[in-house]
């Protein structure tokens, strides 16, 4: 069979780097395009020097148009802004996109340009663009021309309050979640506050009550908890959440811990029963059960996603704790899982391994 | 003026040490006895090599009453129970006390047997027994023969919100605490669970909805909420949290993200208020201001707390942030503070220092 | 094709757990064995949290001989001694063996028993046994019943240095490594000196000469340099160097900082063509060339080795580098390479991959 | 009495930042110009959150003429080549200097011409400047009017090797550095190598056979051995080295591994006499001892430098080690070590407390 033709815009980030490492071990899809705006004509393996010897190739530039024309599939792991800049009809009549950047996530225009700050240049694709969370949207994903691939936080926030919120076992009007990610989440821009000595032997929340992946974790949960159009909790308010992101000193991995008051008479049964009605099939959640706590060493390199809850009889709150590696699970393996999606392939083809530890 | 002559009990573990390396530099105390249960008659710098050339004495036992004898002050860095089985008032009428343990900051014997699973063998001291938060209880504790000295996610949670309780600004039935500290709060204790290649490129929660240091910070938010014998808030129920806390891969650092829902009307203005008016001349409190996030690397090897709040109109939550020196602020410094108070010294003598970055 | 059963004895500790996860991925072999002194009858994945769905049954005891009737082939990641006191004939006429201890590493029992300070209990098996170092003894391997596996520093060392010592560039009684290990390397048991806060943000030299990676470094150097019976250098003596471990804040990976004068007129071209001349085809080491210096980061979680070099002409000494995990190329996937070679499979199966960054 | 009055010209970099830090607690000197080129008129402490409530002035620009009228002493923090171009005979009448950059500590301007590829501006201050090792310069640090601060790894490695050398039991011809630092010492310059993600949970040398470092301990070391005029060894060769630094992902501290092999005859107890014939009155270095490895972690956060060392009777080595912290020790500890020389202040005042652990 022929090999998917795979091309990356911003393959030098830390995101599109991990795109490119995934697909060297994907039995069904090659790489054939490195795009980069700073290092065209640059080896690859300079700039990541662990794909020495397996991918030498020289960076190209990041001509979406050029690179529509030769590939299957686009990976589009950018600024904010730049793919609604340049995307056409004519590139998505060419071939597939699966963008990591959030330019395509939030169906309201206004509410992109409000939390994102910049005009959104391409809303006529917002209608059609599939939120390529496969766990709740797989059946769009598979018909999709353009998937938004969730953010790193979201995919962990919404998975993990999903159940609950699906199955109206909580108050949605009492939702925390308190998020912690490692680094590599910053990205590889050269800033002083991401150097070694700033970010280790250091914690610190950030972007608190004001992060852009905020919305997207509100509107992907009113979803959940009503329909489309309305998304209104009792009383007739979007849903509306607060999350904290902080910064971890470690390279990989993401923490949710998330609260929310119970409705009456929700047991821990009634929680484990919605976890696993809604993922005991899916290949890369595992419910950890009553009392578990997740971590993210036990998911790092990996595409899963391990979830653990407590309920507290003292308070009458559940706290549901998600972990997964944000670079996999919240990017690159998630993009990697909609692009099989896409193409009909198994789910977890090239991503099915055990994490690595230690 | 002669030095006040210090005791250890528990010097080898981290706490105790850290109170010893901290009084080495005191003007007015000095450490008379290392005393240990595992390593009597080794040199101490042996133990900790940074002591080397400051404290080669050799470790004693842990012979309380032969010590009360000679010293002026017995800290006691000891497991739960330790103290509370072999505090006389023969040992209190010799020397004054500060106990870095447990066991005398819960005034209920039933919450402290109930939370820590182990029978309390001298209640009778409890009533006597002063809380050692200076910034709360700052005239009790210069009286004290007997202080408990604070736990160190208490100390970071308790001091992060008590202006907020004090004040009536928040709803004392949603306050979440949502807490990370480094590793040296797990204390030397050879475990597989805090082994390097287990505790690094990792973050967990643990003790969920379980942590011991759970009711102590609802006794004393209750007090600031009502009075001492009634600790009731609106309902007529004893103030009740969500206490979550996480294990950080660094060595020393509390972050706690508090949660609470505002009261009717509550403004910024407000918060930042109430700040000012509890902390304002607080020689170990920098408050932030509204905004501002805290860091541990910012208050790293020094006794400071600091604060800082957002206010969410969203969600009209505050998220309230502290960040302390889980070792100084949140155990040994604290500790030496509250000698200070005890024995008529300046407060903040030897403990006002920067501290170290990075 | 029936896959190859493999046991594992010792799957518990970090090496063992090691195999049991490269082989989960490895077209051609299952684990149907995980071999546990301390967790018998516990599931594997209650141990190692991220083989959960992917490894759950129970861990067995470490009955070797059952298991050689179960398996094709075993892996011991087990003590020193531990293999040497049981092996037996009748374990290797049922199945191959890969020995990850050094049991069988040292041609001379006097030497093992001089460095390991315990009897040999079975020497009759050191002259058959093969020392499974591929890039050296690819045909030995492919015959062998009894493979013994090298150390993670030796593997790295002596790669570094064979081109150098073998075509006689450099003097080999001046050759020093100092070497720098994760702290994987120093295995799982509980110890203090290897919890968190006593390795993070530190560093320190060990076993300064006298570590017992030091002789196999020396022998296998010496048949590099000489013959298998004399192994001597100019002037009589048997090749010896100064070998200096290190313990590095991190959980994987060896980098070995190799000294040595060069011989006379031996220029950079030179010393790239002796790499050129024993590397060019082999699939697992990547020879960066003159002036390039290796970094664990680039190798971390594959079985490769990187290897670079600079010639000083100020002392006439090359510093020659090598770098490489000490998990896979140094324990876990060398004993998967060697695995393959013994069964005639290609050598590289399971085991081509690109290293995880960041 | 008065203070003595301190600026510091790059007070906004991490070494600068030390001197701040380490001056706020010294009795007898106080900071009077934070200097900056980038942050000017910012408050200080908003660059260094820790110094909030300590230092909040607002840093001042580098005018080091105007910053000469007002101060007794400054300290410069600033790029290779810059006071070096602006020094003058004017400014040292005004006040004191201690230079913690490179320009006036090789006294050949040639050499520092050929290993700092820039030219030097004032080569005719070289002669006057003392070469700030108190260790070993003591008494000209006293009547110095221009101290040329030694380098971080410079410090570590003369003087763990000093006394070896100072007494011929080494051949000096045989001397080979291996050293390896924290990563403060690449300054705070946002630069992608320095990121978190890069050091973190990595080890690389860099710099190899051309680290500038190199002809400064050559240069003492030769001192060492000869005398000023000749610094010739056996064969009338100048004494050369082989120096190799280390990037480890640690925030403080240097480990310095060097090997020689010794001279005929010699002991361990000569070595071990050696060292105590030059450290044992000084204030700020620990031997160890025979056997002894020292540790970062036993020196972080302290102006201490600890000293070990192991003979080996296979190969006539000795292997010597030193340990430091290269913000302390290795920078503005010394500095102001320097700066208490200058001014006839006890060498050791705000100096010595035990070292932060862990």
């Amino acid at each position: 069979m022929k090999k998917i033709k795979a091309g990356i815009i911003g393959a030098t980030g830390y995101a599109g780097h991990e795109v490119a490492r995934l697909l060297y071990n994907h039995p069904s899809a090659e790489v054939i395009w490195y795009g980069s705006r700073s290092y065209v004509d640059q080896s690859y393996s300079k700039i990541y020097g662990n794909m020495k010897s397996f991918a030498d190739d020289s960076c190209r530039d990041d001509d979406i148009v050029a690179l529509a024309k030769e590939a299957d599939v686009i990976f589009t792991a950018t600024p904010q802004g730049y793919l609604a800049g340049i995307l056409t009809e004519e590139i998505l009549k060419e071939c597939k996109v699966v963008d990591l950047s959030a330019d395509y996530r939030l169906k309201d225009v206004k509410v992109y340009e409000s939390w994102y700050k910049i005009e959104h240049k391409s809303p006529q694709f917002l209608a059609e663009a599939v939120y390529g969370l496969a766990e709740v949207n797989r059946e769009a994903v598979k018909q999709a021309r353009l998937v938004a691939n969730p953010g790193c936080y979201t995919t962990c926030s919404i998975l993990t309050l999903y159940p609950l919120v699906k199955e109206h076992l909580i108050d949605p009007d009492t939702i925390i979640v308190d998020a912690k990610s490692g680094t590599s989440g910053a990205g590889r821009g050269a800033k002083v506050d991401n150097l070694f000595c700033e970010v280790n032997e250091n914690f610190k929340a950030y972007g608190v009550a004001s992060h852009r992946h905020t919305p997207e974790i509100e509107e992907q949960l009113g979803y959940a908890w009503g329909d489309e159009e309305a998304r209104r909790i009792p009383g007739g308010k979007p849903l509306t959440i607060n999350f904290t992101p902080h910064l971890l000193p470690i390279n990989r991995g993401i923490l949710a811990t998330c609260y929310a008051k119970l409705a009456d008479n929700v047991t821990a049964a009634d929680i484990t029963a919605a976890y696993e009605k809604y993922y005991a099939e899916e290949p890369f959640i595992r419910f950890l059960g009553e009392g578990a706590c997740p971590q993210t060493r036990w998911v790092e390199g990996s595409n899963l996603l391990d979830i653990g809850f407590v309920q507290d009889p003292r308070t009458n709150r559940v706290i549901a704790m998600g972990a997964l590696d944000n670079m996999v699970k919240g990017a690159a393996g998630q993009a990697v899982q909609n692009m099989n999606l896409m193409f009909g392939l198994p789910e977890t083809e090239g991503l099915l391994f055990p994490p690595m530890f230690p």
